[in-house]
């Protein structure tokens, strides 16, 4: 057989993720065709356990600034931080229009005022079935279901074909609110013909299905019922709209009345009441001030806090710090969540304090995820049936769990895309490769900076954390080069001077024999005198305590 | 009905946790009968998240160095680091002698070689069944099943009445090496009478049995089946002998041969040779020099790091940072073990490393827990039928949990106890209660320091963690008080310095307005000099960044 010529193919279809490969978070993925680019979604990150002192993490994106006039507007699949967080950042360098579903735009538009920006931002929301054309790109918005309402997937129409995104999604076939996800609207996608599917990989390594949001709300039923006695807290994620109507209607089932209590929970709800995605019964809500008025068996408290955040508003009126509520004897706590990787131990904390303050706990079974498992996954590929498969959304072992799911259903192998953050994978339907690498990466957030702190300062950080650091200054006189002051031994998170005395002054010391030394022989240079008393006294520190401070040498000149 | 006198309770036995409740590790129980004390287990812990730059924690012995006189030995266990781990360092100040099982002694020798202590301490090897006297107390221990061979429960015979503590236990019928626990012995004493029962909680959330450490050699048999072709590491915890064994014997049944990687592991594996608690087939354990010899599939490497620990030699291993051996495409890593809570991140994070390198890595089912789940905790209450119970080792989840089970098997509530570290429990046939408070506390260890690290020098690690520093140094003329140089401003982790000169030089120029502002005024106290230069620079910072950094103003008199 003779091999096609391939000539069309650098000129396809480039699929470009910035960010959100091989990690949580960070979703933001660049497609190109020709003079066009769509970016889907725009998310920040949380930092990882080593950015000291940073708030959240955005993705670079010089790729989009160096095509400015290329790039039509961000698609954005649902309203999750993970998908929107970095939106009023990027938009700074990249203020082109922003397109999504109506809950999710509330939610844009929530961010968008708190930065000032709402004037300046181009926005229109698409309902679902509805496409939009951007550049050589079409792009139609599919239902889908998550943990928070209004979510969708994207099928973006280029000249190569069709890529369908799935967005974070899983498959409820009786959804809390609004519709199941548009299965038929997928298979039609998929016997017309699908290039790619980029699906998301979260549960990929968790085998059946995801259960339906709507469990939840009998098991609040349940839960309810055994502690009808009790006032009852709830805590959960603020977004999570489907959970709080659920409490809700389980509330109004007891008669108890209901209050939100988080400025993150009170913000999201308010827009969904606006945007008539939450029905909340006459006289149910009331606002926290007015719970007093109320027997504690006849009232809920749903919370932010879940994830054991130390300033949220569960950790507050747990620790008796929080202005109106306490949490204690005969309470009932339920956590509708479940711990994401990294926080189980600051849950693990809240839970111990509750306990002790006496509060019944409810930990398990008040939960369902958001994110398909792996036969809704395999559903998905049977009804699109893609010739290409990138997975997206997760880790490295979650992408690698969903190509062996891809592979078992028939995908070729090679043609199942592990990609990194910056690949431009050249998809057309001959052929697709990896074609080249864009600069990608991760600019961290702190305060009002942002890319200001960078490597070498998280490493100073770092260091400072692990051992403090040891500040030596003193004085030469500009003339004849002598001491004339100093060398004095400042520390800070080294060691409890006040009963290390000794260990101070003999350092000192060691310090001054030293430059005393350097001097005597007629070595005046900064540089060298600096160097000396950072060996002398790192030695000397090291030899003392086996810690390696931060050791700052300060030289002034009179 | 009349009351009885009770005037013999504040004489009677006193049960004194120094550490241990409430927390995972740092077990340490003080008991005391009149003039006699004996200590059970004397553990570390690891430092929580915000103990930055702290190597391990070990607890406060306050109450031991006041009344040493009194102390007769530590009776120990286990040879974990939670029970041990503490008592190199506090043999320093409360120098008595050790009594523990074979392996348990060994683990403890290896440590007070290191520690060079082996010569000035006292040290007898119990046998099960044994018991020693001490003072007024008799000791004896019983076997028990655990992750580690040779723990040991303790039956603790005082005038009150008997104590049984059971350490940290599962039930095994059919252990890998020696016998079962002691059933027999526990049912006895339980005809006998006992007065209080301390049970592990660690597992006392789950319900079940936890299943034999057998099934999981069985689950090796299947692995090797399954991954014939290829070469094979096991991480696991460097302790688990018993663990060891199985992948050995699952090894040469297969023939392959091993080698142990990881020098925690080697050497507790000399130790268990030595004392013949690991039984090894000839030409079976080979050097890692010495593996280069076999083809990929005639090998098993096992090795430490399981949890992810950046410096364990799987993750060396995994990062060509191994010296000798580097994991890659066609290898199989095996995890037999569970991420510890908190470190699931980083377990996370190196299968990640694994999958990325090409390795295939199984990470569920080869591994059961060390801890007895529900009903073995049943079990043991059934049998021992105390009068008091006091749950132990576990945190507040964990001690109510088993509260629970005990109140369910028919125990007094106001007989159970979850006590905190520091209560004085006194103990009589008549009543029991806590009657006090001894000192307690964690003391930090960090290098060489013991305890010269404190809530100051730890406050002021978090600080700089957080946003850095900022130090301001500048000279006064010693007559007239006048600024002869400065101020300057060096700082660290505060932000990229190269590309903010502006934000500096604006700061200093502020500070220098401020303090020449005062000396003008003729102020020239430094207290005032610092004060005033720590309030206008933190200002001028916080608007122009939202940040915090340490601000440490340094004057110098020349």
């Amino acid at each position: 057989m003779k091999k096609k010529k391939e000539n069309n193919c650098s000129s396809g279809l480039k699929i470009i993720p910035l960010g959100g490969l091989e990690q949580i978070g960070m979703n933001i993925t660049a497609f190109e065709y020709e003079d066009s680019i769509i970016v889907v979604d725009c998310g920040l990150s949380f930092p990882a356990d080593d950015m000291l002192g940073i708030d959240l993490v955005i993705p670079d994106v010089t790729y989009l600034k160096e095509n400015l006039d290329k790039v039509k507007g961000f698609v954005i699949t649902h309203g999750h931080e993970d998908h929107i967080g970095a939106l009023a950042y990027v938009l700074r360098d990249v203020n082109v229009p922003i397109y999504a579903t109506r809950l999710t735009m509330g939610i844009i538009e929530n961010k968008l005022k708190e930065h000032n920006m709402l004037k300046t931002t181009k926005r229109k929301v698409v309902k679902f079935g509805q496409s939009i054309n951007l550049g050589q790109f079409r792009v139609e918005f599919i239902k889908t279901n998550h943990s928070i309402v209004d979510a969708a997937a994207l099928a973006i129409y280029s000249p190569a074909g069709i890529v369908v995104h799935t967005g974070d999604f899983k498959v409820d076939y009786t959804p809390v609110y609004g519709d199941a996800i548009d299965l038929q609207r997928f298979a039609e996608l998929g016997k017309k013909g699908v290039l790619a599917l980029m699906c998301d990989s979260t549960n990929a390594e968790r085998p059946g299905f995801t259960p339906s949001e709507k469990t939840v709300g009998k098991t609040f039923d349940t839960l309810f019922e055994e502690h009808k006695n009790t006032r009852i807290f709830v805590a959960t994620f603020a977004s999570n709209v489907d959970r709080v109507q659920q409490i809700i209607n389980t509330a109004y089932k007891f008669g108890r009345k209901v209050a939100v209590e988080g400025r993150s929970m009170v913000n999201i709800i308010e827009t969904a009441i606006n945007l008539e995605c939450i029905s909340i019964p006459e006289n149910t809500l009331v606002d926290l001030d007015q719970m007093k008025n109320y027997p504690d068996e006849k009232q809920v408290i749903i919370t932010t806090g879940s994830q054991g955040e130390s300033m949220a508003a569960l950790s507050r009126m747990a620790n008796n710090m929080h202005r109106k509520i306490t949490i204690g004897a005969g309470d009932t706590v339920i956590f509708s969540s479940n711990p994401i990787p990294g926080n189980e131990k600051s849950v693990t904390k809240i839970i111990n304090e509750l306990l002790r303050k006496g509060a019944d706990v409810v930990f398990q079974d008040a939960h369902v995820s958001g994110h398909a498992c792996q036969e809704e996954i395999k559903l998905i590929y049977t009804l699109i049936h893609p010739k290409y498969a990138v997975p997206v959304h997760g880790e490295y072992k979650h992408l690698k769990a969903q190509a062996k799911i891809a592979e078992s259903l028939g995908i070729d192998k090679e043609n199942i895309f592990i990609l990194s953050s910056g690949d431009v994978l050249e998809v057309s339907d001959k052929q697709a490769k990896v074609a080249g690498k864009v600069p990608v990466g991760a600019i961290l957030v702190d305060g009002l900076g942002v890319g200001d702190v960078g490597n070498v300062v998280l490493r100073d950080r770092q260091h400072l954390a692990e051992d403090g650091i040891m500040i030596v200054v003193m004085s030469l006189d500009k003339v004849g080069g002598e001491l004339v002051a100093g060398p004095d031994i400042v520390s800070r998170g080294f060691v409890y001077v006040r009963e290390s005395d000794e260990l101070i002054e003999e350092a000192r010391q060691s310090v001054e024999d030293a430059i005393q030394g350097c001097l005597d022989r007629g070595i005046t240079d900064w540089g060298k005198l600096k160097s000396t008393t950072k060996d002398v006294l790192s030695d000397y520190v090291w030899k003392k305590t086996k810690r390696r401070p931060m050791i700052l040498p300060i030289i002034m000149e009179v």
